[in-house]
């Protein structure tokens, strides 16, 4: 990467001729298509590095945990606009894409923030993990009631893919600091704040991708990407069989006026 | 799939409850998270069955191909959205595919629904591929000019993503008849433009998937996922090295005021 | 506004400098600003003439006409959005514009595209107009069903905007050639269609604007305007007394999983 | 407007039925069309009270104070994406909207709460006001550099826009306790940074129209509606006139590749 001011007109990602098509310093017909499966050329594309076995392993596991959960909030409203508007299929990812804001689907980076933070201070402080994560709970909690990465409505036992992802990660011997500073929030949560919670699928994706070194600024992308396949399904399925109006209907149906 | 009336409220693609999430019919955590690559995933959303060792290859071939060709027009607004709204990194990303529509991006799409009415007209008829391409080009020239799939701004002597797609294609014994008429088409151009034109990376494209079988209402969601990862790797640069209000300043300089 | 190929490189709409702004050749700060009111703007940005009394009257009264109509399918997507990504206010407004397509509210503009077109035939054949209308009748429904501006699902015994929106049109002398046409066109439909239609609010509207002499290429921004209005209503409602999540619910709600 | 808990599924801005349309308590046929100027019914739909002659004449001046400013990023953006997916106009509108962020429309909203904030400060604390500017600035400063509402690249003598506005408010006897705050910030910066500023548009806009009475949760709605507006302008040029893909040449040509 170069060195010099935020300015500098230039990027590093892609340029081509006649001839070529050169991705972050690589031919791209000869080193990457037939080679790399496409999530390894995602994680080419946005660290500037090829990722080794585990890395693309656990890209590909995180992707295929985060991509479908049914009719969630950004799924029903591409259906929706896709009733409305078929002759724009980008519309309609586009419009469920808006709805993977911070309460949604931002829990997964809002999580990877404060593990990075806590994570941070530990190295810093060089007190124990447990002290950390007890202190970073408090600090949290004075400004935000629910810590990132526990708890889920539906799945109130535990997350099964929190659950499954966390195997693996120990299994392929890839959990590190950030998942062990999750695993000590999580073990200080009773004292905090009166009750345990299993984690959920926001917790441990932050965890191993930073174990891992997926860079933080990029989490959000983990999600954006993995749902636009989601919402791309729906989509395919919703011009075959559309329930785009049903679900409005349905929507507005459930609310009353009280306009004076 | 269930038979019944358009309207039948009903999806085929996922369910949960507390302790599971079943896609396509498959348990989550049991057959997919850490067995499945994120596009032999996608597959299955879409599709509804699960892809054979080919229809992976392939699928994540041309995502690869159609990810990432540089400051395109698309990569372009999105950066300037991020470096004007850095609140919310979701919005970029759709401001970047509401780009990909019928001129950009759809030309893949637009050439598999020509391919496939092609094909579909050869199979009725019974005709020879070769007079078939003649045929439809005749009639879709009398509406359209530029026959989809061929000719390329800057890859003027040959698209290196088509050659090497094709050259697959063959070599892995998947080209079908949708390839087989997209070179007939080819054969055709110069007695029916007056010159010969190289294939670019929107007709191989569609023409392979199609071979495959992937649905073509679904083509055009290819292009969609892959360039979401083409966008979250600009936008993870933009955060970095910022050259959005660079872009739009250029753009804005190259114009001037003719007003009364 | 200067003759030249496509693609010169000049804007008519707005230039500055340090001391002034200048829109369509006038001084904003000296002869627009505390002087126009927004829609009367609105008609000079789009036209570069400045309107008269009658074509901001009906401007402000169509843009009233089509603003809000309770909970829409766009305004569903919009607050759900909200509440998903409440950071991002602008995302919302543009997942709910998404929604204003071809089948909810491209309506006008295809109706005027067909009123246009009968109108242009009629000129050049010199045809009376009931003559015409059913011409073209006959001629559109060879492709499709509906002929665009007649019936509503709701309104069934008449819509009381399109009534009020022709009554105002006669009263004040502006009805020309496009409101004729549109009321030979219902006049036609018991014949074609098997029976009586009332107009509803997307016959009028452009059959009005036409005559009064806004741009055709424009149509579709009326709706969009003003249903941008409506939008930051419902948002502004939705940040204080949330109903997305409940609509969201709901519409999940009304569909089964029928996988298998 | 209902006493309740906040997820009560109730709204209180339309209903209808198959005779009649009502909003915001009103018959929209027989009380708006036609009576009401576009913007003071958006004064309506988000306040639920008609606006009198005062917040009607300043909503207007605002909104055509804020429309257009030439060839802006998120114009840049929308005609680059009209000019890649001409099929849908409200995609390349939704385009340019989600280019207006904090960065470059969130100012006026920002201004705003910064200086309700002030104010409700000095309300609470009796002090004078040019003392809580003082005190306010310097608490804004300890984490921002820029007080907001004041400087402009571009105007750097002076936005004539905010002149004109504030002389028009001091004419009309509007200004209150929000135009008082902001002038006493202006006073007091020089103190603070070393120079003086003159203010921008971002700090009458949301000065006067909360001396006015409109939400400090709708001061975003402004911007974005009046935007759509100038979007509109700008892309029935582009459709007519097309200089997208020549912006996006002139954007990319200004980057380089520096990838290793």
């Amino acid at each position: 990467m170069r060195i010099g001011k935020q300015d500098q007109p230039y990027t590093a990602i892609c340029t081509s001729d006649a001839e070529s098509i050169t991705v972050r310093g690589r031919d791209l017909c000869e080193d990457i298509i037939g080679k790399f499966d496409f999530s390894s050329y995602f994680w080419l594309l946005v660290t500037g590095e090829e990722p080794n076995e585990d890395q693309s392993f656990f890209l590909n596991a995180v992707l295929c945990a985060l991509a479908e959960h049914g009719l969630v909030p950004s799924v029903v409203a591409a259906r929706m606009t896709l009733a409305a508007a078929p002759e724009a299929v980008q519309g309609a990812v586009a419009a469920g894409l808006l709805g993977c804001g911070s309460v949604v689907l931002g829990s997964a980076e809002i999580a990877g923030k404060f593990y990075h933070d806590c994570v941070t201070d530990q190295r810093a402080s060089g007190d124990a993990v447990d002290m950390v994560a007890r202190r970073k709970i408090a600090e949290w909690r004075a400004h935000t009631k629910a810590v990132p990465g526990f708890g889920h409505p539906q799945h109130s036992e535990g997350d099964p893919r929190a659950n499954l992802l966390l195997k693996l990660a120990d299994e392929r011997g890839v959990s590190g600091e950030h998942v062990a500073m999750m695993r000590a929030l999580q073990a200080a949560l009773p004292e905090a704040i009166g009750r345990a919670l299993p984690v959920n699928v926001n917790g441990p994706i932050p965890a191993i991708m930073l174990d891992l070194g997926w860079p933080l600024a990029a989490l959000k992308g983990i999600g954006l990407l993995c749902r636009t396949g989601g919402l791309i399904g729906h989509l395919t399925e919703e011009a075959e069989r559309p329930i785009g109006f049903v679900m409005s209907g349905a929507a507005a149906g459930a609310i009353s006026y009280d306009g004076e």
